[in-house]
């Protein structure tokens, strides 16, 4: 059966998140249900990772098994018009090889969160980004952030539901950058723990905010203990951005 | 009466545009609406310019007087907290002098234009970009924007129902950046006619898509009617993106 990968921008907030869940529509549900339309096939869809409730893809990949040949634009154009009106569009779609999975495949994960730092609220970026009142020193966080780079156990910035068999990851980067009102946080590795970015961006708020130092990231990392670290930051404000294989 | 300045962002998604109209809720509706919950007042909100239905603002400006003193930061944070649930954020007020006139003492407008050129359709920016799905030449199009600055009789780019006293304009910059699939034109001129950029922008990517040449928009603009240009642009790519003073 040949397979394919689809990249997926999708605006996350009507959707309980990628997964298939009984109390809301799902962005891989949308998916299946377009496929299904499309190619009269039944198929799982699978993602390279899921995203929460709330959270968007710029590009989210995946892979499914098709029994019939599609050439992969009349694919990509097809699922365009059956996701309708939900707010997802394929970017696009490949032929892959048979052991091409979209989770196990990956090299790399790339998210990002926008924070806009302003006293008025968001009337564009409503549910597109978070808005903090209090004035950020982006130039702290990216220091401390600097304490969280490289291969550690993630514990304190790790929902209790994370289903991953260890809390140990490796940040090959966490990049934070102001340009005006706007500060984006940049994080890259080859997988994250659950909740695990949104953990990181509200500890280093409370960096940004200047109720916490460089050394109290590197204590609550230390401490290996949810509550030790800030609290999530909102869904809202979070991207995958890319997958890379 | 104190006089002040609003700085204002909107989503012009769900207004009928700026000023008040039978048919639905504008902006300034719902601003007029907001000062008369904090303050108690009816009051006029004039506003630097009009903005169509659709059409976004990160930064129309307007000014209204008061009979009551009011702390320009607590006018902004109340009326920020009485434009709920509208997507109208109020930026920033200042105190500004009597004879200023958030139309007439304007200096210049910037206006921006997004562009996605891609196939796919838009879930992150519906309603906040125009999406053309063929390949646009960015360059050529930059070029015949040259074809545009100056001074000009805008009469082919200017929609029936303009009440500008005259169809001459002067048009300071024409901006046209690709940065990978998007696209920004960004026009700068005292001021506009009614459809002024969106007829510019229908028409530049007319060059973009090869069918026009940079000869064909002086022509257009020499023609002085406006079944001579190309058509509107959709409301939904436009910004009001500064009114100078």
């Amino acid at each position: 059966m040949p397979r394919y990968k689809l990249t997926v921008e999708y605006d996350g907030t009507e959707f309980v998140g990628w997964q298939w869940q009984a109390n809301g529509i799902s962005v891989q549900q949308v998916l299946e249900e377009a496929v299904a339309a499309f190619s009269g096939e039944t198929v799982r869809v699978h993602g390279a990772g899921r995203t929460d409730a709330g959270v968007h893809a710029r590009a989210q990949t995946c892979h499914l098994d098709l029994a019939g040949e599609a050439r992969p634009d009349v694919l990509r154009d097809a699922l365009n018009a059956h996701v309708r009106p939900r707010r997802v569009a394929v970017l696009a779609a490949e032929n892959v090889a048979d052991n091409f999975d979209a989770r196990r495949s990956a090299k790399a994960r790339i998210y990002r969160y926008r924070i806009v730092n302003r006293r008025a609220p968001l009337a564009l970026d409503a549910k597109r980004a978070w808005q903090v009142s209090r004035p950020l020193d982006a130039d702290a966080m990216a220091l401390a952030a600097g304490q969280l780079l490289g291969r550690h156990d993630f514990s304190s910035f790790r929902a209790s539901a994370c289903q991953a068999p260890s809390p140990i990851k490796t940040l090959d980067a966490l990049d934070v950058a102001r340009d005006g009102e706007e500060i984006q946080l940049t994080a890259r590795s080859e997988s994250f723990l659950h909740h695990q970015v949104r953990a990181v961006v509200g500890s280093l708020v409370w960096v940004g905010e200047g109720r916490w130092t460089e050394a109290d990231i590197a204590d609550a990392l230390a401490a290996r203990d949810r509550r030790r670290a800030g609290p999530n930051a909102p869904p809202w404000g979070l991207y995958l951005e890319a997958v890379l294989y």
